[in-house]
């Protein structure tokens, strides 16, 4: 059966996560329903990336296998049809044949993440659940600079969900970055995997080190602890997107 | 009665525009309601722009007089916490008080609107609702060197809706470039006043000129049919958006 790779778009606000569960609609039974109403085939989609409610995809990759060969633009073209009749909002922006060796999650070198907060007095009104607001003034530079203290290879325990099922809270975290463009100050975070709620856990830290609350060493003690507890709150889904993964050059060209 | 600017923001999707209706909630109706159950005052807010459903704003300008004397940051976040308990998607940027000569509308020297498409293949899943989708390339070159045929002062009948209540056709069109950053399309437009739908209908045209069916000489061609049935077909609510309005700076400091 020919494999193919999709690059996949969503806004995660209206579903319980890209992962297929019980009680509500998810990132991928959506794509599912549109292979089977496509192609009268039930499929299980597998992604890069297990994403929460509310969090939002511009580069997740999933794989899947189907019945025929569907030239790469005519498949992603049909899915998109059926997404939108099905009234999803996800969209396939990409779909290419790979080989049967390509694996969408276990594949993946590098995932590339992006957390967004507005820091304004006012709401959000175009941008309500595509940002954290932020109502108080947050210094991106002493945030960036307590970000440095979290990059390299370290137990990451005290960032991870207590629902984490990762068997080990060792990562190797490649790049924090923070940057403030007006009113939008953008978390950039890049590992080859990260920990359940690990994002969002850094978020939450850094927005108190942008408020003035905790130094860089404050925000390393923090890492030190290998402690839950220790962390500051987990910022909110609708500010995190997952933006790209990286495959070794011969699986992602198919 | 102390007279109030207020710098709004609003998502257009769920309003039937601007202007309070009979037929359904209006962006004019959300504010003099928040007003209402703030102040207990019965008020009417004037705006600078009569923005349509589904259009938005990041820099509505509007007036109100009010029966007492606010400090400016409390008005702004009353405000937003009567607008948010009442699930409106508006939100108080900045409020201050004017003199009375102040008028959101007559007063406006400038104003200037975006309107932004995403050019693709795949329907829009982040941006649904915020840009107007068009699956065909387009030459963003080739759309700004037809769009300065329209810059300067004219005629403007072809790109008026029928349901304009604009005495004079004639406006002067200061600027209207048009730029690319990856999928996306910028068409930023400023004059001191436009007509009903001319953006949309600036837009629809553009988008012609950028799939090369139109060039420069034929959009000048229908600036210059002064006919509404020469334009392009009207482009959708939902690529604009009404960024700024520029007043005198005696006025506008307040």
């Amino acid at each position: 059966m020919p494999r193919y790779r999709l690059l996949v778009e969503y806004d995660g606000t209206p579903y319980v996560g890209w992962q297929r569960q019980e009680n509500g609609q998810s990132v991928q039974g959506a794509l599912e329903q549109a292979v089977l109403s496509l192609t009268g085939e039930t499929v299980s989609i597998r992604g890069a990336g297990r994403t929460d409610s509310g969090v939002h995809a511009m580069g997740q990759v999933a794989h899947v296998d189907l019945g025929r060969d569907w030239p790469d633009h005519k498949l992603r073209n049909a899915l998109n049809a059926h997404l939108t009749m099905a009234g999803e909002r996800v969209a396939v922006l990409d779909a290419r044949q790979v080989p049967d060796s390509f694996d969408a999650r276990f594949s993946a070198i590098r995932r590339h993440y992006l957390y967004r907060i507005i820091s304004r007095p006012a709401p959000l009104a175009i941008e309500a659940g595509r940002a954290w607001w932020v109502p108080k003034a947050l210094d991106a530079e002493a945030m960036h600079a307590a970000a440095q203290r979290l990059v390299g290879h370290h137990d990451f325990t005290s960032f991870r969900s207590a629902h984490c099922q990762a068997t080990s809270p060792v990562r190797t975290l490649d790049r924090l970055d923070v940057s403030r463009a007006g009113d939008l100050i953008e978390i950039r975070a890049t590992a080859q995997s990260f920990l359940h709620n690990q994002i969002r856990s850094f978020a939450g830290t850094l927005k108190l080190a942008g408020e003035g609350k905790w130094t860089p060493d404050d925000v390393q003690a923090v890492l030190e602890a290998r402690d839950r507890k220790a962390c500051g709150p987990v910022a909110p889904p609708e500010g995190l997107y997952f933006l790209q993964v990286d495959y070794r050059d011969a699986e992602a060209a198919g």
